[in-house]
């Protein structure tokens, strides 16, 4: 099952169940207006919602031809973002890039931030910039959408709270990074609004590549037109969602809703490329001295995409331009 | 106004407003049934709970009597939580408990952490604690709810976007934070839910004690019934709210119902005493080379409230018992 959310009329959007082909829609209607109230009450409302998603398969309810530029993200508001750092060449390429050591704990206790989650951007909207001298960089992602998670659910457990699954371009000003970590409290301003994929999907839609808390999929990043990396987000995730989950849930509980994200897929495979740009200057740091790449500027543009074997996109597309605030 | 939300039907509760003494409500009704409901559209719902509010303080509104025990947090789960750190004295003397600096910028880049807020405390639910050697802390903090809060927003614009105060107790792990923060991302499991006051109220309501960003009265921390601190919150409040929203807003926006905490409230004067039992075993620290004071147990308590001139509980009290969870 697909599901998306069209701006509008209020805050958090109208949910809609979306074809497989990703070009059609319907409403999910009033008794789940949002994808918040969907996940609020996900027993009475998935199976509901598969009905519909049914339906729009046969042909046996009206659809609507979808304009994906009309969507917000999923959830245009949640009520947490935690986002991991689960990849290990990630972490060691980009604490290079800033002079940092990797933790010592790097494959034993996971990394994960709170981000803000108030305000995400949908999967067309620009990325408004300030300040180009911030270092602006794209971070491609996969997340995971969780239903009500308990304090103290292991990995075994953690399964069974994986709702949904989407795309994440998690946006990052590198060069606010070094003097805010420097004051010990984790990043704030170096993360700006987060953008999410045009569909959220159930776990089920990917078979046996959603394994072991795991897409095993590529995830393409293109930016300005040309293809900056499409490395396979399964095999080197060190830690999976559900140990992720497993992490999270030590001190706490988790309301429906709750958006967990990957970290910056990464492969230590080179011929892959790259998921941000951070790594990239890093890779021209070890090889040439000095990075090349600049961070991104007014006018560039990212695109996140996952496609399956028969190279559908799964998510739709995330596609953004840097536009000056 | 004094508004406070009961708990139920729903996750977010019922919207209720609340006589100046506390003992008793109306509900604030359909149109907005929830705080969060009411703050997203504040211009209408605004001036309709005042007129509630008035009705109630006049008796031409049916009242009924208040049970502090039903009530949920003001906002039971919330889009962003985002605490500061703005006591000088706070944090001097928790990064020495630590054997850690405190930060270079400490007097001109504000200190603040994303928390979670997905799963909020009530004003007497029991803290729940899996492990004793986590460390168990309170933190007694005064809060600002905004509303919406665009990017860029100047400390001399910050004021109008300030919809309510209220308190909060920020539960904290002390001693699961020094490998937390070594890991370079800022605190998450020594960060559990947080607790908040009974009442949010509409900054008039404290006439002239709030100025400037902030709020001119001492706060009460009661441990397992006895006198913790009574700190001044206003003068040793080195960011004010209105400095905190400039620093937050560099690179982002919020959405209506986003909780900004102050930090611990934290007086160089010893005689004012302490927020949290951290400060306290520092003390004892500087003075005998050892903290005596244990952190909480099972079966501790804490209270924490605000009382004006005339002695009212502005907020209400914060009252709450560690429980194994």
């Amino acid at each position: 099952m697909k599901l998306g959310t069209l701006r509008g009329p209020g805050r958090d959007g109208t949910l809609i169940v979306v074809h497989e082909d990703g070009q059609a829609y319907t409403p999910a209607g009033a008794t789940w207006p949002t994808l918040q109230a969907a996940l609020d009450d996900w027993e009475r409302a998935e199976p509901a919602l598969r009905k519909l998603s049914e339906a729009l398969k046969q042909g046996t309810v009206q659809a609507q031809p979808l304009d994906v530029s009309k969507l917000h993200a999923p959830l245009p508001r949640a009520y947490e973002w935690v986002d991991g750092s689960a990849y290990i060449n990630h972490i060691v390429l980009v604490r290079k890039a800033r002079g940092a050591e990797p933790p010592e704990t790097l494959r034993t206790d996971p990394l994960v931030y709170q981000g803000g989650s108030g305000v995400l951007l949908g999967p067309t909207d620009d990325i408004p910039l300030r300040d180009e001298q911030w270092g602006l960089d794209f971070e491609a992602e996969v997340c995971a959408i969780l239903g009500d998670t308990p304090m103290g659910t292991t990995a075994l457990e953690a399964e069974r709270h994986i709702r949904l699954l989407c795309l994440a371009n998690d946006v990052t000003l590198r060069n606010l990074i070094p003097n805010e970590l420097a004051k010990g409290f984790g990043f704030f301003c170096s993360k700006p609004a987060t953008a999410f994929s045009p569909f959220a999907i159930t776990p089920d839609e990917l078979g046996d590549v959603f394994k072991d808390g795991r897409i095993h999929l590529r995830l393409r990043s293109t930016y300005n037109g040309e293809l900056a990396g499409d490395p396979e987000a399964g095999p080197e995730m060190h830690f999976s969602f559900f140990d992720l989950i497993a992490h999270l849930t030590k001190t706490r509980s988790y309301t429906a809703g709750t958006i967990l994200g990957s970290g910056t897929v990464s492969n230590a495979d080179r011929a892959r490329g790259v998921s941000c740009l951070a790594e990239r200057r890093m890779i021209e740091t070890l090889d040439d001295g000095k990075p090349t790449t600049p961070f991104m500027r007014v006018g560039d543009t990212i695109a996140i995409e996952m496609l399956d074997a028969a190279g559908r996109s799964l998510f739709g597309r995330i596609e953004q331009k840097v536009v000056k605030a």
